[in-house]
């Protein structure tokens, strides 16, 4: 039977694994970088290689930073007064990317989750608990999924926050903006009703 | 404005220049890979660092390989009086995963192509014309793509080989299997039924 050089099948293999990525695209991914300019290649191993050498969670809001605390936490521009709660560093970026957004997060690092076995204690929930004793916080965004680990982490925090006096928000479900009425599933359409608003 | 940590950057970017992937997927890789384990990681950026240091050109059929002839032209098994002709190595590796095929192949690195500045000079194609002066064969497969630059290569190959004596066949053309006929372009139904057979 014919076997591929071992090489290929090698990085093929390892790139099979990441998420997404079927052996059909990890294949075409492995041959681009076979032509691709030498220095690519190079500069894309290293990359990985040195990913985590530099980067550690910022011991205020366990987002990802190279810095500590990160960049966030340690602008005075950013009001101090507001905290986002997310699940992921990536929904950090999500929502720094809207540009809209000027106070400050806590990267839970997950969210609740009986079937995976993620239970409060996994995430950084105490820890959020202690920067609410030790900060001026006004209001708390929830911007945790809107799925059901989402919701049920959403709801969990606002059961432990509300008897603390704080404001306690969940970004809106409604209608993704350029979205299709007639194509949209029956919960959101049911929550886009509930969450109307006056013009 | 927040900036990303640099590792997490420089990585994102890095894998935004591959193929097929944007900088969302991008990201989602980024951050599964802070996550995996270290070993995981090690290992993908070993394997792209080390890509092509054994890989190079079988010097029959010009397929890559660790190897030099390559497995499929050393293997005494396999049916020497036949070549498929083939334009990427990716294409000799979806044939041999059919299991069907026992010759042996050429892989072109490319097809004409006037748009892209791809003329048959920069094809392996005085290279195949080389081999059927030394070795003694009785069919040439033509397996390039159906697509235009496929077809301008196959048509171009045909006129070269037919003087020789050589019989030149063409792999078939027609609806895929497990397709709908019903969302069948035009181009592919015609074929279809020109190639069709008594049953």
């Amino acid at each position: 039977m014919f076997t591929l050089a071992k090489p290929l099948a090698r990085l093929i293999a390892e790139l099979s694994r990441l998420p997404g990525i079927g052996p059909k695209t990890a294949s075409r991914l492995t041959f681009y970088l076979l032509r691709a300019p030498k220095e690519q290649a190079t500069a894309l191993a290293q990359a990985i290689g040195e990913l985590r050498q530099n980067i550690r969670e910022c011991e205020i809001c366990f987002n990802l930073s190279d810095e500590n605390p990160c960049a966030i936490c340690s602008d005075p521009q950013r009001d101090k007064s507001v905290i986002c709660v997310v699940e992921e560093p990536l929904d950090v970026l999500a929502i720094e990317r809207t540009g809209e957004y000027r106070g400050r997060y806590h990267v839970l690092h997950g969210a609740i989750s009986p079937v995976d076995g993620i239970g409060p204690e996994d995430l950084k929930i105490s820890e959020l608990l202690r920067r609410l004793d030790k900060e001026k916080i006004e209001e708390i965004i929830l911007a945790t999924n809107p799925n059901l680990e989402g919701e049920s982490t959403a709801m969990y925090l606002h059961r432990l926050l509300i008897p603390r006096g704080i404001r306690v928000t969940r970004i809106a479900h409604g209608l993704p903006v350029g979205g299709d009425l007639e194509y949209a599933d029956q919960v959101t359409l049911i929550r886009a009703l509930e969450g109307r608003r006056e013009m």
